[in-house]
């Protein structure tokens, strides 16, 4: 009879071995609960036009606030790098709150990014529709909203994969946030009102949909092991970017074939008409490396093609991440001439940046 | 008495366990060799400025060849992306020839390049130091001259970490690439002699020195298990890009040792003076998230203050990588006020893109 103690393990030389470990993931961090802070060190230091301040973790342009101009505040959980410090600047966000990996920042981080960035005439807070942000945007509003300032919120909710995940109810919010906040970003750039502003985010989330598939798990920093466990030759068709459970596990498949996937998952329902055009976006989820991106990318386009869905503008890269996770996701937006407009406007940030 | 037969397998139920067959990685792709043409694909799709050849492996400016311009050409294997392909663009490259899966391009490849660049001022060749691509690359060059072209060749050779490696006779050629792709590209737009071309490109290379650390080997599609076996705790300390060992194997260790080994390596033979201000390229190598990149980003940058060398420009992100390997390079570039003046003139590529 082996001995065995009430934990379950196994003594030592018994002859059922125990289970193997789960395999640890190597990181490029100092202490685990310093990642956040160490992370936005580093990302002032490369960023001069960013105010950060690593301890309260905040993220704010240099210039902030601009008088008369709407801010864009946003936040979320750390781990979806570079969103959204990295969409901070002219054209984009006035302010980041980054939460603790793969948590919601705090109201009271909300309210000082709200006032830091509050030039007169309000602020909109881009949200990710997970139940943790949704709830502390609401009361941050409501704080911010007691001092004085007007404050709008725009809840995005793109993701087609399922309605009520592990932390969500109803659509998970991801890639769509990219182009929210562009579009309402070079909005307020213009000087717009915040109700104008508020509006043209409700309907970039409102046009777009997104699906990912994650080809491996992702690992934070204070876990070490992936959050949950893929087989060697296994997927997860539609997960969400913290990992959550999606439709289905699968066998890997050719690229084109989870592409399609996805491609079906997302015009099923994306708005009318079926042929209008779309701005896509090929994102990775971190892990992966761009190569195949763009692999991908080369068969979304043969997908939609095939479909008569014309792309009118596209971004490749890691833009909406779930840490080392490899895989990607599909976002489109059936934008109209306002959006491509605003989409096409200058940005100056740390991971969009373009001229005109 | 166990049963195995001559292949050295192991019976079921023997005592002796086999050896577990390496993991396979799980790629994004469709047929491995197809991967080179697939990208093109997907990279042809999402920049229309950039003129691109699957087959031939030929991506190219739009409105190449732009008269009385010096034409820069590079190219090496796939793998690295966005290197090469992702600089090709007003103000930086006007050519890349991607080769298969780290392998050289094929002097054919060059040749074809350099007649599609060529407006009249002659070409610059940017060669990394591996001995194919040297080869090749002295062959093409000779063919372009026999048609009557003008060419020089810059070969960068930054990285510091071995002299004579598994594919290189002195230095192999990494992040310094980019600096040299960068401000060369900048002084010929700005319509240069080819001899001033290639001496700053000779001289950014000088001012340059590179080191890299891998927390995991990388996969090629063709291959499908990981190039070289690191332990579950191991890296390897001043890796190649195409995962050539470097120094010495260790154990893991927090991000700050492991840029402090960096950082010693490249300011040891970095030309004086010591204190003398640099340009930094915090790289990864394509499986590392960016949250550690600005991690490890925060650490350079205290590392360098504390020996009193000031940073005036920057970089951070996956642009110099081996697939999906988790790691990082540390590149610094002594820069003289024309090569800072350079870098920051205007750049439009898939990659770096920024307007003045």
């Amino acid at each position: 009879m082996d001995a065995s103690d009430d934990t379950g393990a196994t003594a030592p030389g018994a002859g059922t071995p125990e289970p193997p470990a789960p395999r640890r993931t190597k990181k490029l961090v100092n202490a685990p609960d310093e990642v956040v802070a160490d992370a936005l060190r580093g990302l002032a230091a490369a960023h001069p036009r960013l105010r950060v301040d690593p301890r309260a973790r905040l993220v704010v342009r240099t210039d902030a606030p601009v008088a008369g101009k709407v801010g864009l505040v946003s936040g979320g959980g750390t781990g979806h790098e570079p969103l959204h410090s990295g969409f901070v600047g002219p054209g984009m966000l006035d302010a980041a709150c980054p939460g603790a990996v793969f948590t919601s920042p705090v109201p009271h981080q909300m309210v000082e990014a709200t006032r830091a960035v509050d030039g007169g005439a309000g602020v909109l807070h881009v949200v990710k529709n997970y139940t943790g942000d949704v709830l502390n945007f609401r009361m941050a509003a409501e704080l911010a909203e007691e001092e004085g300032l007007s404050v709008r919120q725009v809840v995005v909710d793109d993701d087609v994969a399922v309605s009520d995940s592990t932390f969500t109810a109803g659509r998970r919010g991801t890639g769509a946030t990219l182009f929210v906040e562009k579009i309402a970003g070079a909005l307020a750039e213009r000087r717009a009102p915040l109700d104008a502003v508020a509006d043209v985010a409700r309907r970039v989330n409102d046009a777009s949909r997104s699906f990912g598939v994650a080809l491996t798990a992702c690992t934070t920093p204070e876990r070490g092991v992936p959050t949950f466990e893929l087989g060697p030759d296994e997927i997860e068709v539609g997960v969400g970017i913290h990992g959550e459970p999606g439709r289905e596990r699968r066998a890997l498949a050719p690229a084109r074939e989870l592409v399609e996937t996805a491609v079906e998952a997302v015009l099923a329902e994306l708005p009318d008409p079926v042929d209008g055009p779309v701005m896509a976006l090929l994102n990775g989820m971190g892990g992966t490396p761009l190569l195949e991106l763009y692999v991908a990318y080369g068969d979304l386009v043969e997908a939609l093609e095939l479909r008569g869905v014309p792309v009118v503008r596209s971004l490749v890269g890691n833009y909406v991440t779930s840490l080392d996770m490899a895989g990607f996701s599909v976002t489109l937006c059936r934008a109209d001439e306002e959006m491509l407009r605003l989409w096409d406007a200058p940005v100056e940030t740390a991971a969009l940046r373009w001229g005109r």
